[in-house]
């Protein structure tokens, strides 16, 4: 492989000969062989560029950034934007903590980047765009990683997370204004119980998600300040008087997503609440998907010998070896995704309450684990929703058989003829296995007609 | 031990003579053996009561309980609110997971208890209120359980957890404004960085303190819905109509808090995510209170060999050995605090995601470790503020050593000399264990009177 | 309340009259009012009498304590441990990290009982044990806590966890040979499969607890370690030579278990590794046991419209609306208890990864986590078993009707008539609610003499 | 793009022309866009090949298995193995619970590369291996992924976590040795206490990592059981007599590792015990890492406003804005690396409890999962050992300076003077800011002569 030398303050480093960044990504490459390589989320890269940008809009309207130089760095932000330098971010998660590694590949990458769009060679002459005077300019890598944080974090949410959900939310209105008059037999316990209709069970499912993603949106106000202003300790030194609020405005105009200044800067470095609370809300809807996803394939199960309410899609042949066995594999699929987002609100919550001093120095592994949830879930959701949950279809004969049989429709018996004697039709039909009507009629406690009035699941629903 | 027989539809069951519970408590002793007894918390009992007492109201107006009846229950009600009878519930948490048990416990402690204020003895003569039939009635312990939970848990976080967080972060903004002008080290990575003052490090705490107490009141919509009207499975069988609403009017009079029915009552039954969302901000502010817990015993650390930079009260003699030692112990209490409230977290999320079609059955567990957590939390700000925080004094003397030590100061030379400069003026002072005025000067870089003007720790903040 | 005045290095204290606490546990009392008093775990306590009546004896083996005060500590040592003494241990988990505070309880107590046994009242006249100079005498919390904690965690372990899973175990074991013959069928991805025995199934809920029972014993060296003799940093200073191994062969002979001097002071001081580990094994046990018990119930569903292959106890009359209705009330308390488990084991990790140079001061709570889970496993599993698991008999009929219905045993036919034809008769027979044999002979690829030698269940296990 | 046509039991599907796999793979890549694409880890895969040679041996020695089709299946295996074929798996984790599906696609590789290497084009000709009937032969993926994923898991702890974790004990146990005599304040509560050298201060970090290596290879009994054999439900329908145990022989020796067949196949399908267990012990490093490496950097800390008593390595230039500044950024990666590993144990813990009948369908997540927590702390212990231990010196001058000035050495005179004196000469040396020694002579209790002879902390350690 070919090499070029490149230079820091520590000395001289060589660096592969194509790639665009300098020698403080190179000695991170090299000091932190930790996993696989480029495991630094894409999204926070593309937050570096948001941010980048802005930055140098807000440096050049505040007087500290030539035009010509702004528009250099905001020309590489937008090749990055556009994917185009994908293989410049070689970095893992598992370095500095403070993500201030990546920080500088980022600017190393802008700067080196735009001296060849100015027609050098990569490395060749005076650099025109510096890394840190130039494309860091204003900025410490403890307020820009986690401004980069948030701006991935946020758009993960509003852009895969939410319309996931709601996509799957609404098939479940949907399914349960469908099925609201399918009465079925309710389980408490997982045991029988008084009926309830198909529709409203579903009902619960929506309105759990309901909840979830208002749990959602009630975070996102913390997750829309940013950090950036604050530099090295929250002071906001080296930063020009209004900047914080103008490169805000900077990065919600490029964003599209309403991104304001952090109230307390301090807090912003030293802490990352707002990450352990936008991410408890995707733990709370982990903790319902997963439930919905149990309920569906319990319903599901058989075609024999399981519950066998519901039909679910065919999407996949079954087993090698067992003909006609179709899996119930998109909630499957969810539940992984629910258990790797309780996973992951730990592996936060123990980064979040780990911050010292001034600056938090878990970043990139709350981060990682963030953005990795928040992607997981919209699109387990979107997977769900198309091949289960659009498919649901009631098993006509099989919930009404179950009802049918059921001894729990008794209950409708209790002001008629008292609970006592009610129990005592139960429990001895229970014990010959024949039906509530064949005992109560053969006790003399109901005639078949009373029974046939009386006795209406619908009507209990 | 006296005995008296009491009757269920299983038969006969020996219950202490003295006790107003009946033959379901008892089987329920005997049958759970787990842990120490009457673990199920007693502000779940208190809970109940009130839900008893409005659902006693609710039937009254709505004509299925005749006015005596609903008195009587009232009577009991208030004397389990006022304490009188807190040894007439023996049960544990590790019960049914629908909390069936504790309910009928409820009934019948209120049965034979209004017996006995008729003038009988307990047990004696025909039962004046029927723990099923009139206690119970509209009721069924699938949607009593959640409410009395609802109730509880609400209940502890609005009088216990927000007041004692907000007495803390109160304290904490006084002090962030008392020590606005002390401009002290910053720390980053844990080491020496540019400066801050201690009222912008303290202020970062109050902010942490105040995103969490909104994340927290964003959650209490949720929370204020109870389940009760839904009975069984959630349709409202055996209910009359209008009946969830004006029971839950009843619990807000009551308690004088705001509870609502829930809106769909099958969310309220198979899921509890209220719960996991409300103990998400819980445990959002552990991982906060942990951080600033750390903190502040890491500054107040030394006495000679520590940080040093603050001073806390001596609330106790410290070591039997070692005299003079002190210790940061409420630090001590309220970071041992933090890690339980997260990993009651976890075992809030492992219940949560495990309902079952129309019932969850962790809901004991899920009401104790919450209710722990808010109580937990609540009393430890307190403690923390009372003995540890009010006392929070800064070492004048120490702070300002430490500030005119520092090699960060040099920071401010950038823009006067240039970065490469002010770093070899940096680098040779940490080399030689000098001052930055020293090898400034001793360079010829900086003369000592620009030396004074331009590095003042009071302008880096 | 009457009260006396007590003193330490601080000043004087007010302290009830009748106990025999000191001031310091007073001063802690009042310190930490944090969650419900006296918190501390009673076996914790017990664990210190042991440690004091070793120390006094080693302390007297080693010539630095006279016999009279030997036998005076461990008079009052055992009184402890008789349970005479419980109201005396008023404090919380929620106190100094390092136990301290509940040391200075027990060598107060200790001294001020043994007063009193000599014939003086409480706080009358001049020590003749003093709580730090004897009862206290080569000891630091620092060592003496975590010695305590081995103690209990040891204790409980042996005496009730293991114990109970082993009887539940065994149960398990003769269920899965009493049940080898009785063929069911199996179900993969909650969907029918090919058969097994009802032994077979059992037998993997055995296996699992095994291999729990062995992680758990495996575990047992490293708790078995204790850290007295380490005092106040792990150098051992001021303890007499020999004492660590001496103090640690007398507890070992007192509790009758083999304690032994942990290898590394050090290490036992500032890590509690070993209660990170066994709760680990604790955790591993809740996880088997959580799907064990899952699997339980969904098998005995029903009793109309669910699995319903076996039978389980009623133990307790089911809903006050629906007759007949009995829950699996043990599943829902064992996987209650799971849930906390592992919900502990977060706790028990955040504690133990925070300890900080020569100290971890999360001790109190680890210790408490730890033991509850240990106790609430033991006592579970009895329940469950003797509730639950012995009563466990197979619905013979159900299960019959299940296989004979199965589409699944079409497999046999797979080397008799191929892969595709057999995956006709299976699908035929899936669509139009028929039988295998039906759709086999039907087709013309089987005769129903040979369907009938080939298909058979019992011999496909 | 070209595509081909593969068909299965559900039709026909197009295929990328250029790639090896067949029609399943290709339903689960489009039926399963959750994430990035080929998550499933590369290490299940060659997990995969492992087992698919040893089956086609033990197959073809059992006598069911033509010679010629072994070595077809054997040479494929051995290009995966060989890295050869790292594109052909594009499968995610979040698919089917079985991993079915990436058993399919291994089968798929391995028919349709077969062929290729026969001579024929991709899908051209009769396969002469078929994916199903051949490669899968003796097989259920119910039994092959938890063979896959212990293969894996196994080689990972082996081969990646525990050499690294020696590597990095080794060199604390050299640096133990080598500071043995430096002799420095201790701290407990993060307050000065009494000293102990540097040496055993490690010597504590080393018995850490020795009692977590002891606790990781007590799990590896469980985890070298390997499911295969049990085909569908366990109970090894379809394979030859013999089998089982042969198969695991030919893993075992292609491996070099000792792999066993499980004893109970129905635990080892239904439950995954082995890797919540051996997590279980990977936590406990974690916890124990954490540890070490806080303690470090804290020790580390400053230049100037810190504890300072060690030096550690300096890899990378620091702050951009702030000149001389090092941080202990292998610190950082590695408490990251922590924070990952306790959240993988909840992500496992929560796929571990929730197995269904016969089968667990969260093998993919706990797989993954615990590979990443695997390597994550072999590579992050390496690079911390390389970056960081290996270079840790004491700053001898700090450390004499803290011991010097330490108020704690005031515990040697307890035994000369009494607690009382030795108690008023720190506190009046802590009052004036003078030394033990200015103070005792002042007072009057300790000549100076006496004083230099009786406080000497190297005696105390």
């Amino acid at each position: 492989m070919k090499y070029r030398i490149e230079k820091d303050t520590m000395g001289e480093v060589q660096v592969p000969a194509d790639k665009y960044w300098g020698a403080q990504t190179e000695r991170s490459r090299n000091n932190f062989k930790i996993g696989a390589s480029a495991s630094m989320p894409q999204e926070i890269i593309e937050g570096f560029a948001y941010l980048k940008k802005a930055a140098a809009y807000a440096n050049y309207d505040l007087g500290v950034l030539p035009i010509e130089k702004r528009d250099a760095i905001a020309a590489v932000c937008d090749e990055i934007l556009a994917g185009k330098l994908d293989d410049q971010f070689p970095l893992v998660i598992w370095q500095t903590g403070s993500g201030t590694q990546s920080n500088m590949n980022v600017n190393e990458v802008i700067a080196n980047r735009a001296q060849v769009l100015k027609g050098f060679e990569i490395g060749e002459g005076e650099q025109f765009i510096k890394a840190n005077d130039d494309v860091n300019k204003s900025q410490s890598s403890n307020d820009t990683f986690p401004t980069g944080m948030h701006i991935a974090a946020y758009k993960m949410v509003v852009e895969t997370t939410i319309p996931g959900v709601e996509k799957l939310r609404d098939t479940l209105l949907a399914k349960s204004s469908e099925f609201k008059d399918v009465v079925k037999i309710g389980r408490t316990h997982l045991m029988d119980a008084t009926p309830l209709t198909l529709g409203q069970e579903i009902s619960g499912y929506a309105s759990q998600l309901n909840f979830g993603l208002k749990a959602l949106k009630n975070t996102l106000a913390h997750l829309s300040e940013i950090a950036l202003g604050g530099t090295a300790v929250g002071t906001g030194l080296n930063t020009p008087k209004g900047y914080d609020v103008k490169v805000a405005q900077y990065i919600a105009e490029f964003t599209n997503h309403p991104f304001v200044t952090a109230e307390n800067k301090f807090e912003a470095l030293a802490a990352h609440d707002a990450i352990v609370e936008t991410h408890g809300a995707l733990k709370q809807l982990a903790v319902s998907l997963n439930k919905i996803a149990n309920d569906i394939r319990m319903l599901a199960s058989g075609p024999r010998s399981g519950i066998g309410e519901i039909h679910i899609p065919e999407n996949e042949p079954g087993s090698s070896i067992m003909p006609g066995k179709v899996n119930p594999t998109q909630c499957e699929a969810l539940t992984m995704v629910c258990a790797q987002v309780i996973g992951n609100d730990m592996a936060i919550a123990v980064g979040g309450m780990q911050g010292h001093y001034e600056l938090n120095v878990f970043k990139p592994v709350m981060a990682a684990n963030f953005l990795q949830s928040a992607r997981l879930l919209g699109d387990a959701c979107v997977s769900f929703d198309e091949h289960c949950a659009q498919g649901i279809e009631p098993n006509y004969k099989r919930i009404k058989e179950l009802v049918d049989n059921s001894l729990m429709l008794v209950t409708a018996l209790n002001t008629k003829i008292g609970y006592y004697k009610a129990a005592e039709i139960a429990q001895t039909a229970h014990k010959n296995g024949t039906t509530l009507k064949d005992e109560a009629v053969r006790l003399g406690y109901v005639t078949p007609e009373d029974f046939d009035d009386w006795v209406k699941p619908e009507e209990m629903v």
